[in-house]
């Protein structure tokens, strides 16, 4: 994770720079990833294979005796074993309750403690407070039995569902069998690598195959309705925030206007206020469209929500800065008159170039104070901490770093200053201002506060290095129709050629790039195999990997964290 | 091969029926093709990997020996051996040489035969063409030894491609190594389903891969020129072909004048006959192209001819004839006001009904009687027999069906009989007498005439599929400009739907049986594996794959057929 923000970052030193230098940067990271996976030798997805759409077997109708079936008959000196996945959503919810009734009951205790050591309680509230105590006690008694019931091997069989993860005893068999097509029927026995445990993202496992073409399709429709229509949106609920407006629908708004000052302040900055919310709201909106989407692992969400998220900046702060109508006119007319575009853009370009450097100090400054003040998380927790009463086992502040507001930001910089490279080249120095604040801000960030919640040595890689392409591409077509407006045709023809050149470069690192990013090569799994041959570790790897992969809701779970002072036998474990 | 023109001609009556129809159809045809895989059990393509981009053996500088290494270490239990190719243009030479040389030596001794046994020669005669025999058999002897020399491992060693065979002892081993990447640059060691050894294009593997791009592009180009253009080539040489100006060119024509009546027929058919003398010469101009174009077997060749060809037709035959104007103006008009399109190819179709019964009724009955015929055929053989003298041992007749011909032809009709069938359904019954016809004459043709060259088990049902997934749409698109026309606003827009639905179902149909076609999926592998076993034939099977990949120029060559009489043994084999 570490190495993808650095190639990132070392990119955004380089993004001046011509396309060969891109070349050695994928190549760099390429390498990187190489030895990262080495030195993450022992990580379970290696051995594993996701399998999807299983038949059920003739014999004893169950899922996983059909992949036992398949891959020892198929696969037989490899096959190691399979771990199923189950529908626990029933399990899922009396955890939930059970987890509650923990909470309560702690609760409960600390304050008959508190009481005890207070001794200045009355005699009543406590044999109450030991009633209600006993009540939840036999509730959680009676949930846990139920949990423990739902876990047998009996109760899961029947809620099998057509997915699961084989292991295989090397990682060269593992490489093999997910690059392969397994059965006729190409949308039976889909195999595929197996994300890290931590990444797997259970939910979508859970959801058919046949229903995810229609629920991908639905979620691209939905990110691109918000990214035409959120112009729309925000006029709308900015009109309705002016404060002269708001006194209308919410007169307790009024008082504002006793104390001086206040009412002016408040008319001037909430309408701004309230569009910088939406913006900061998007990634959130747009990774919660992601988490629908039905992708294999978490990593894959948040890749998809930085797809959407680039793409709504490009057309909402790049296109929507640039154009003096809405966007939807603009591309309907890019649409019907495509040869115009270049010069349009160039035009609408030129006279802008003081907003994005505005935009780039504000987005700046505002954006990495924010990022290291934390504002909206601390509000959050605190939020939730006062309404909904956290578990006090749980750690407040573990997140990952939001790789779907950082990316498509960072990379959005990156194309402004691709852009006015040539047409306002004194943006460059904020610019560069901007790339190494924002490298000292992220460091710290990556080291100090964020957890590495899931490791995918470097597959951001590829789509940033998209968004780079897009913003090279922008700047040619912007250099198209400069030439043009300059009434110089013979250089706006040459810089065709330039473009067309850039795609084909593009393709080239897809062609010669990315299916290292995408498979396990034979060469590299069978290598680090017998590394682990020789150090004996092959059969232990193996082993684990054998046991990886387990829902949250079937893991043997602690109701009670660590630190909780419990003796009590009856709440250790299910 | 046949089981797919089979498919191919119950397309042709199920052709109007809905897409539901073209479903199965696929499906059966996947049947087919797996059913017809079990029976050519002992097949060495399916022992065998092709591999390109070999990097050179760092101890032994060769690219044979890096093969052994690689596959030996990384698939231990599997690989067999490897075929390298060589590049063996001289041996080629040679051998034509040789080839020469002997037909001369046959000609000399069957006229000195029949000298003898005409006992009317002049002893001179004899004793010089005995001195000339002489000649040419130390030139032969010469040369073989030469071959011979040049055929031996240390001269092979020197001129090795980095291209091989890698054959497998079991076809689920070569299988899996087809389908995945070995190494972690993807462009080395890529590896590759094998084609049939006499489906393989020698002369294409030979071609640097690096160069492969550049060829293809240009392929492209040029096929895209030749389609666009064809219009106006064939105008200019019909200009040139017409019987006045002939005269003026090329004054010996004047005699024709001379005959009466001739001149007026001349006048009247020369430029049509230029026209479909054009016509008839693009299949093969593109068959050239198409063979230039670096593709692995011959039957890929042949798709990409057929693709072109099929393009060249829908534009040049079916628009040409429904515009006005020129083909280029008629595209530039459609980029600029693409929503026009619909409603200016539904009027244009709607004229041109006429024209297409004619079309269907005289390309199906001179195209078949064409193909029955054979004329082109005999007159090329006739030139080629007393011109060049082709050697007496060569088999006369043995073609292969030419696809790129036949299937673009049909693929046509299909077209404009799907786009007729709601505007003049009168149309369908001309064709269904042309299918019906052309059922009888290519299974007549297919039985009796030509010759299986290779075996693909279907592999160009998924092209005839898109041509008429091609054809579907066009009726569509039609559909919503009559509808348009008519001011039917209503079923205008309701057809748009439909045309939605038709291209997705062409993507499930990619997803749901391309796989197939194009891989070998492992279960089917791993039974034929096992049913070899049980028979006792996979070692047989594996052997004779290891040595069916030999270059033509490399095979031990018997230089005369087994006809010819001759005992003296210098020319009996190399």
């Amino acid at each position: 994770m570490l190495l993808l923000l650095l190639g990132c970052n070392s990119e955004k030193v380089g993004d001046l720079l011509p396309a060969s230098f891109d070349l050695q940067e994928y190549g760099a990271i390429l390498n990187k990833r190489v030895h990262q996976l080495r030195i993450l030798r022992p990580r379970p997805d290696h051995f594993t294979v996701l399998v999807r759409r299983v038949p059920n077997c003739t014999e004893h109708g169950a899922y996983g005796c059909a992949v036992d079936h398949f891959f020892s008959k198929y696969y037989p000196h490899s096959y190691h074993s399979c771990q199923m996945l189950y529908d626990a959503k029933e399990i899922g919810n009396l955890q939930k309750q059970a987890n509650d009734l923990v909470t309560r009951i702690e609760k409960l205790r600390n304050k008959s403690t508190i009481g005890k050591t207070g001794k200045d309680s009355l005699l009543l509230d406590v044999s109450q407070e030991h009633e209600t105590l006993t009540q939840h006690n036999e509730k959680l008694q009676k949930l846990l039995h139920k949990i423990r019931k739902l876990k047998t091997k009996d109760a899961l069989s029947g809620k099998e569902l057509p997915t699961g993860f084989a292991t295989f005893k090397y990682r060269r068999s593992a490489a093999l069998a997910a690059q392969s097509q397994q059965h006729s029927h190409p949308l039976l026995w889909i195999t595929e690598k197996a994300p890290e445990p931590r990444n797997v993202s259970w939910r979508s496992l859970a959801i058919p195959l046949r229903m995810l073409p229609l629920i991908k399709i639905a979620v691209v429709i939905l990110a691109t309705l918000l990214t035409l229509f959120f112009a729309v949106i925000v006029t709308g609920v900015q009109g309705i925030a002016k404060f002269e407006k708001l006194e209308k629908w919410f007169p307790p708004a009024m008082a504002v206007g006793l104390i001086p000052g206040l009412s002016s302040v408040l008319t001037g900055y909430l309408p701004s206020a309230v569009l910088k919310g939406c913006e900061y709201l998007v990634p959130f909106a747009m990774l919660a469209m992601a988490k629908m989407g039905g992708s294999v692992s978490k990593s894959k969400e948040e890749i998809k929500a930085c797809n959407m998220v680039f793409y709504f900046l490009v057309g909402n702060v790049f296109f929507l800065s640039l154009i003096s109508g809405s966007l939807l006119d603009e591309i309907g007319e890019s649409f019907t008159h495509p040869s115009n575009f270049p010069s349009h853009l160039a035009s609408a370009v030129s006279a802008q170039a003081d907003f994005f450097v505005t935009y780039i100090l504000t987005d700046g400054l505002s954006g990495f104070s924010f990022e290291i003040l934390q504002p909206a998380l601390l509000t959050w927790d605190a939020i939730v901490l006062h309404t909904c009463g956290r578990g006090e086992g749980q750690d407040p502040y573990l997140f990952s770093i939001p790789y779907f507001r950082v990316i498509p930001s960072v990379s959005l910089s990156i194309l402004i200053g691709m852009v006015y490279a040539v047409i306002a080249p004194l943006l460059l120095p904020f610019l560069v201002g901007y790339f190494c604040l924002g490298y000292i801000v992220y460091m710290n960030q990556i080291e100090d506060v964020y957890e590495t919640t899931y490791e995918t040595c470097g597959q951001f890689w590829p789509y940033i290095h998209h968004y780079i392409v897009v913003g090279i591409s922008l700047m040619q077509v912007t250099m198209i129709g400069l030439f043009g407006l300059k009434s110089k045709p013979a250089a706006s023809i040459a810089t065709v050629p330039l473009l067309v050149l850039t795609l084909v470069f593009n393709e080239y690192c897809k062609i010669r790039f990315l299916p290292s990013f995408r498979n396990n090569p034979i060469q590299e799994a069978a290598e680090l195999d017998e590394e682990d041959q020789k150090n004996g570790e092959i059969e232990i790897n193996c082993q684990n990997a054998s046991t990886a992969y387990v829902q949250p809701s079937l893991r043997r779970v602690n109701l009670m964290k660590p630190k909780a002072n419990l003796t009590e036998p009856l709440i250790a474990s299910v």
